[in-house]
C-alpha cells in the first residue's frame, strides 16, 4: 500500500520514539528529526510506509551510533511471552478449534507492547483479547487453501510476538504442514531477526530463513533474490503485522495478512475499526473463491 | 514555553488538518507537508510551539491560496455556541458562585471542536464537563487580585468559545470591572478575530482590541507596540487557550491562563492531566502570595 498523507506525522513519531530509545541526548533527537524532515519532500508518491521506515530507522541508526538499539526490549519482550507459552498451549487445548485459537493468538500477539507500560498484565490482556471479535470471515478460505499446500512461507513480524508466531506453527505441524519462518535480514525496531527465532525455539518447529530485508516490513525489492523465488513459489503465505501488510498488500500472491489493526490508515485499508484483531485474504484468492462458489 | 520535540509530529499533523480544510487537492497537501518539513530544521531551539505554528498556516494560505479556510466553520461555530447562550446564563444563576461557574464555562469552552464531530453534543458536553472537576486551586487568587483592578485584560483563542468568553466578560462587568477582549490581528485557524467579536455580541460587553499578532497564539514580539504597552500595564491579564499559554508562559506579567489541556506536552508543563480544565496564575503572582501568607 502507498504511504497516505497521514503517514507523514507518524514517520516524525516514529523517528522520535526510536531517537529517545537510541540516546537521552536531546540534541542528537533533534539531528534525528531534522534529518527525517529533509528525507520526507524526496519521499515518491508510490513509496509504501515501509520504505520511509526503512529510512528512518538507518537515520536514527548512523545519527546516534546505535545499530541495535531495542536488543534489551527484544530480550523482554521475548522472555515475558516465553513465560505464557505453558498458558497460551492451555488455551488452544480448551478450545474447540486448535487452529482457529492458534491464528486468533498470532493475531493477537501482534498488539501487545509490553513496552507501553511495565505494569501490563499479559495474562489478562490474552483473557481480553480471546474475548473480543475477530474479523475472520476468510478462516474456511484459509482453511480451505491449507488443505491444498503442502507447506506455509509464515512471514514474521516482531520480537515477543514470535512466541504466539511458534504456537501457531505448531498447529500447522500437527496439520502436517512444513512451516518455513521469515525474519528480517538486520535488527530494526523490535523485530524478529535470527537470533530472536532461536531464542524463542522457532527453529525447533520451523525452517527458520531470513528475506534479506532491512526494513520494518518485507517490500520485495529489498529482499534478497533467494527469498523472493520462495515466496513466488509458495502456495500459501502467512505474513504478520502492520509492516508486512503495508510492504506486500500490492503483490499478487497466495497471502494472508494476520494483524492487529493499530492505525486509523491501515484499518481503513481493511475497512476494520481501529483495534481489530484481523485475518485479511489477499483479493486475487477472495475472487477465486467467488468464481468457484 | 520552548517547543518540545514532541510538537514537531504534531506541526506536521497540525499542517495536514488545515492544508485538508483548505483544499481537497491532495497534490497540493503534499506540497504543504514538503514546506512544513522543510521548515523544520530551521526552528530555533527556543522558539515557542506558536511561533512554528505561524509559520504553518502562513505556509497553508501561501500554497492553497485560501487565506481565511477556517472562515465557516467559525460561523457555525459562533452560531452553535449563541444558541446555547440562554442556557449557559441559567448554568451561572442556577450556581452557588457566579463568577467561578463563569471562569469554569470558559474553560469548558475552551474544549468544545464543534468541527471534530458533525453529530456532537453540545448540551451534553457541558452538563458532563461542569461535573467534572476544576484544577482551580488559583482561584482565590483570582478574586483576590481581582478586587484590586479597576479592569480585565481578556486575551481570547478560538471562535464559538468566545461565546463562552462573552459570558465571563458579563459576569467581570457584574462586579464593576471593565473588560478589554483581545483578538487576533488576521484569521488564523479557528481563531476569533474582530469579526467573530462583533457576530457574538462581545463589543456590548467588553472594549474589543486586536494583539496585531497573526499567530495561533500571542507571543509579543510579532504583537503591535500598541497592544504590548496596554500588555505591560495591565493590573489582571486572563489569557485563554493552549496558543495564549504557549506565547505568554515565560512573560513576567500578571496573567491568569484558563484552558482545557489538550496535548501532552501542555498537560505536562501544568501538571496536570491531558483533559483538564485548568486555572493557573502565573508563577510570580504565586511567590507574591507564598510571600504575604
Amino acid at each position: 500500500m502507498k504511504a497516505y498523507l497521514d503517514c507523514f506525522p507518524c514517520f516524525m513519531r516514529q523517528a522520535l520514539h526510536a531517537a529517545r530509545i537510541a540516546t537521552p541526548d536531546e540534541r542528537i533527537q533533534r539531528e534525528v528529526l531534522d534529518r527525517i524532515a529533509t528525507l520526507l519532500p524526496g519521499l515518491p508518491l508510490d513509496a509504501t510506509p515501509v520504505d520511509m521506515g526503512r529510512q528512518i530507522y538507518k537515520a536514527v541508526g548512523e545519527i546516534t551510533g546505535s545499530s541495535d538499539p531495542y536488543i534489551e526490549i527484544k530480550r523482554e519482550y521475548n522472555d515475558r511471552a516465553l513465560a505464557i507459552y505453558p498458558r497460551l498451549q492451555g488455551h488452544i487445548q480448551a478450545s474447540p478449534d486448535h487452529l482457529l485459537t492458534a491464528v486468533k493468538l498470532a493475531a493477537l500477539g501482534n498488539i501487545i507492547d509490553f513496552g507501553a507500560n511495565p505494569e501490563f498484565d499479559l495474562d489478562k490482556s490474552i483473557e481480553d483479547g480471546l474475548a473480543r471479535e475477530f474479523t475472520a470471515s476468510d478462516y474456511p478460505l484459509l482453511t480451505e487453501r491449507l488443505a491444498e499446500v503442502e507447506g506455509v512461507l509464515y512471514i514474521g513480524d516482531n520480537a515477543g510476538e514470535i512466541v504466539f508466531d511458534r504456537i501457531l506453527a505448531e498447529q500447522l505441524n500437527r496439520l502436517g504442514k512444513k512451516v518455513v519462518f521469515v525474519v528480517r535480514g538486520a535488527p530494526i525496531i523490535n523485530d524478529a531477526t535470527m537470533d530472536d527465532a532461536s531464542y524463542v525455539g522457532m527453529d525447533q518447529v520451523a525452517e527458520v530463513i531470513t528475506s534479506g530485508v532491512d526494513g520494518p516490513g518485507t517490500t520485495l525489492r529489498f529482499c534478497r533474490p533467494e527469498f523472493i523465488e520462495i515466496f513466488r513459489k509458495a502456495g500459501l503465505i502467512l505474513a504478520k503485522g502492520q509492516g508486512n501488510f503495508e510492504g506486500l498488500s500490492d503483490e499478487h500472491a497466495p497471502l494472508f495478512f494476520l494483524l492487529t489493526a493499530k492505525c486509523p490508515v491501515i484499518a481503513q485499508e481493511l475497512g476494520v475499526e481501529v483495534g481489530a484483531l484481523v485475518l485479511h485474504a489477499q483479493a486475487g484468492l477472495k475472487r477465486r473463491q467467488d468464481d468457484q462458489g
